[in-house]
């Protein structure tokens, strides 16, 4: 089977970019597209050094994540997040990252179980227009057990497209396709960037006027 | 009507840079370049991913932001302000785009209306050349409806060359080449920049003595 | 003798990542990779430019620190920490960088002589896999005489990898491979900065709700 | 005459890097390089974006600031601050750069006249050897009459390497090669980022443990 199709290229583009970005610290992350018109996906595989470009980057796995070729490829261990979204919504591309300021969010607002943001231009990119739409991400705990992880996290898995915080562990994006995945991922991202910068001005307003 | 224009290929230039700082996350911001001796201009071609370059990055539109070719191509939903820029001005070429930073200084001072900064060599590089020379950015409120950001947004059109933050919206800058439009905007860039890091240490100054 | 080996290339590709991240600032840091089935390793020269890429960054040495070749290069001053890992354990990559994180962590944390983490998922990318696993760094005295740093350094070289901070000169790790040495650190600074970014918050939790 | 000879090279490479960095916002900035055996520099032409590289990026000038060959041209309007270096030392090279760290670090302690590190290895990379070694930097007023700036600019220019602070207004720093100069630069900007981030931490101490 010829594994270069144009999903693939694909995905190698985002891994990529986000690489370059230095999303992938200490070979984390992992990510999948799906092959069209089957019940298969790419998925990054385990092991590897994301800031490098090779044949062997992703192997393609069913719906039950097992690898639909023989290969001595291994699927990322959290291959099983990726399977429930694909087997629940029409997504078709699915990015979890590392960054450190998703993960100070993750852990900041964890104890409320959920992050939001209101009044922010950039939220629009999210397919949210109006002047007051509210994006609002849940947090959830980090369970070492990836299949009781997958319990905790599949009930917030509820369209084509979302994004999901594992404390501590990283945020899960997902969207119709790649490009719609990759555009919201970098909305969290810059409005956790923005929270954390705009929660320390705050602090000193009282000394900044 | 060959599209590759000089003016083409400095707004493709100007595009890679930002590109390359990351100042579109979430495919947002949009940039302008006047076609000269024309009434039109080449404007972002709305929902591309601007970190990629490509023949469909810009279309031609005239001072109404009407395309002027047949192409499939559709404006940025924002074009309207730059329309407002290049009716009113000598202006050839307009940045919008989105940081962390901007957003934050625009947030924190946007009740106030504006924000401004003074004793900076940096200022010189937009034209004022004075020791105490100000530099003064407006702020304005994030209206959903674009024609009614337009009214809000021209009383602060005044000159060849100029900037506007848009509340939790990015900045608007302007000017008379694509090279001063550019250092416009990393000048109000690094001075934003400036003014974060400045207020978080001022509040500490009583502990760092 | 050819330098040009498998483990040359492997330690000069680790050299460029790091230098595109800036770690190398003031030309500080070095680099090294066992030759393997020899009683030697590459290690990077002294006084050179480590964003530039020559064939002479590198020269071969003994257990001794001593080079092998006839050479005018001559080996980093704190060859002598390299030398103390490669005899007491299995390590074959041995990387020391300063980052302005490392330092300010190797600053605040000195006095208690260690930094420690538990409860992030990116620990486990260190081979630590229970849910409440803790990474523990030591923190020594920067000690300028290199034969008293080293007496200091030994007591922690306790396995094939591992991680030390020296107060206000950076982070010494190792592993079986340059890509395991690379992936230790990586999870280091990656810990490092979201503690920092997490003090700064915690410090403001009053006001920030 | 040819102006591409080896020191315009190395110029060059020095220009390209800190473009990376980004440390020329706003076209700020201006480098030298001293052609070896004459009374001539080279220095970067007035008006020109820094992070693109052409045949016309720098002019020979000599030790009053003026260019020796026909061109049309202009040097840095700062070019004083480097003919008094070339004058009164043995320095071969001159980097004046802007960030918003050097910037904060000018305005926080330019009362004070100066700013000084000590206990940091890196500090090694200027030349200093002993374990107590300080480096200290003085922080002279932004005048904006560049002779009378000169006159308080030119009694801190004592040896053959050196860096000052000018309030607002960057660094200037300089050595006997273009590699010492940078690596002069690369040692305190490091230090600035430092001391901003431990400022911060230190506030929080009592909030942190």
């Amino acid at each position: 089977m010829n594994t270069h199709t144009k999903e693939w290229q694909e995905l190698a583009d985002i891994k990529a970019e986000l690489a370059e970005r230095d999303w992938f610290m200490g070979t984390s992350g992992n990510l999948s597209i799906r092959e069209p018109k089957s019940p298969f996906f790419y998925i990054t595989a385990s092991g590897k050094d994301k800031r490098k470009q090779s044949d062997s980057d992703f192997l393609l796995v069913d719906l039950k994540g097992k690898p639909v070729e023989d290969t001595n490829l291994r699927p990322s261990a959290e291959t099983l997040l990726h399977t429930d979204i694909y087997r629940k919504t029409n997504a078709n591309c699915v990015l979890h990252v590392h960054t450190v300021e998703n993960n100070v969010i993750s852990e900041l607002y964890g104890d409320e179980g959920q992050v939001s943001f209101r009044n922010h231009e950039i939220i629009k990119a999210t397919g949210r227009w109006d002047e007051d739409s509210e994006l609002r991400i849940p947090i959830i705990y980090n369970h070492a057990d990836i299949p009781l992880l997958s319990d905790k996290f599949k009930p917030h898995v509820e369209g084509d497209s979302g994004a999901v915080l594992i404390r501590n562990h990283g945020i899960t994006v997902w969207g119709k396709s790649g490009l719609e995945a990759k555009r919201i991922l970098e909305v969290c991202e810059f409005l956790f960037q923005y929270q954390l910068l705009l929660n320390q001005q705050k602090a000193f307003a009282g000394s900044i006027r």
